[in-house]
């Protein structure tokens, strides 16, 4: 189970969330709906959540089958949320991971069931018929993803994304924003991971990865609020600069691109902090994960 | 727990699913998108399917807590899938039980994001904190809703409606249609509410549940066809001839008015036979509701 550098280890991880996703979104949906929903999903995209899913499950000595479902799952979530923000009523964006977005190739009817389809379908994964994983682990994953997904996570600020868009935030409401629209699900990635222990975990242990997982979600969008300015559409497989001219609210717009970097750099040791905090061992991939939310150049 | 009428039976399940949706339909989701779900959700509807889960659920006397949760959660996939439905983009529909649908009156990144948000409140509904719902019933309610809103589902049966219009269907690929696009949804309703069984059901009144739930299912959309072309838009609380307006196959189209009509009697006969073989005794509320898929007038 060892491995001794972020690129071993996750290479040998993204394989097998590559093949489940393969083997899983389906092939056969009717009406072109299945292809619409592999071409949001297959090769592409940096699959951070699922990696946090496997990190956190490795880190409490997690139900591996339940760890592999619970990985695609939040990734289903992630593919879904991209296809339905970047149609034209939201962010009507062209490009997603240097490809044409789903609703340009697909139409907007199918992207928009695509969507639909890829969030009911975390759910089909997170249940599986038979003994393969715990009734109780399964109904847990279950009610993680949905609350992360919905209004009070992800859904909720997307809306207040919406909302923000020409206004001036302060500090304190662009996290609440970002705490929400992309903190809680990856957040709720680790917890997940977690979830996958038996028996369950200890609180402070709990706690700890909580402090992990709210800290690397936070600095995750300073760091993409940066690339936004600072790197091109090619590296980063989308529009850049996007926001900006959409004069949406970023931190860097907020607090300059300087105090923006620092803020990173002071998450990226908290999210570090909580680790040591936890009682945990086997903590070299939730400790790699954090250095490349960091560190990453798209 | 016996009423003698279906009116006693429905407005006594009614208020409690109403009351349910208010308290459950969270208030303070942010930036208005609490708002939009919940005008897309209170307030209207026939609320046929949460009184199937509970016709079901009172049948095989299931675990009460458990089917109210899944009556809700079946609505909510229900409203959502309206919601996105009328957007432009799928069927571009202005009025929906007598009211703006939801994108006209919030605009269509709201709806879309609160057709999203509606689905992941569905399964956050069917996974409580605590003891009230066993984790092992959880998961299975999970289970089954998430399989009859996705790709083999709901959004697979909308996918091949969008790809089938101005086509000539054969009936049974008009069939197949339907018992996605809305029949997975009404038979797992019927499921839902006999997955609160404890302990599970004989595998023969499964069976009969499956039979009475398909037969149901599709007699729905056989009435709903005859009504878009008898009845009018007052009446209907939506668009009235809008199917055949918009080029859409139909059984009415298909088979012919009068023979759509013998076809939705034969149903009605088979939903009523299914329950005689099912080894149950509390039918009367099932029975009603066939009754009131049949005979209903909106």
């Amino acid at each position: 189970m060892n491995a001794r550098d972020f690129p071993t280890w996750s290479d040998r991880l993204l394989t097998r969330v590559e093949q489940a996703l393969v083997d899983w979104v389906p092939v056969d949906a009717p009406a072109g709906l299945g292809e619409a929903m592999r071409y949001a999903v297959l090769d592409g995209g940096k699959r951070l959540r699922p990696l946090l899913v496997l990190a956190a499950a490795e880190a409490v000595q997690g139900h591996a089958a339940a760890a592999l479902r619970a990985a695609c799952a939040v990734e289903l979530i992630h593919a879904y949320s991209l296809v339905h923000d970047d149609m034209p009523c939201m962010d009507n964006d062209v490009l997603r991971r240097g490809k044409p977005t789903v609703h340009v190739r697909f139409g907007q009817a199918q992207a928009l069931l695509a969507g639909d389809a890829l969030q009911a379908l975390a759910f089909e994964l997170l249940t599986p018929e038979g003994d393969e994983v715990p009734a109780s682990m399964q109904a847990a994953l279950c009610g993680l993803l949905a609350r992360a997904a919905g209004a009070t996570g992800m859904a909720g600020g997307q809306a207040i994304d919406l909302d923000s868009v020409g206004r001036v935030l302060t500090e304190a409401q662009l996290q609440a924003m970002h705490r929400l629209k992309t903190g809680a699900l990856l957040q709720a990635a680790v917890h997940m991971g977690a979830a996958c222990a038996t028996p369950a975990l200890p609180a402070h242990t709990r706690a700890a990865l909580d402090q992990y997982g709210a800290a690397l979600g936070l600095a995750f969008q300073v760091v993409d609020d940066i690339l936004d300015v600072t790197a091109d559409s090619a590296q980063l497989g989308k529009t850049a600069g996007k926001d900006a001219a959409a004069d949406k609210p970023t931190y860097v717009s907020l607090l300059g691109l300087t105090q923006a970097q620092a803020l990173a750099a002071q998450l990226h040791t908290q999210a570090h902090q909580a680790l040591d905090a936890s009682g945990l061992t086997a903590l070299a991939p939730l400790r790699w994960l954090a250095d490349r939310v960091v560190k990453r150049e798209n």
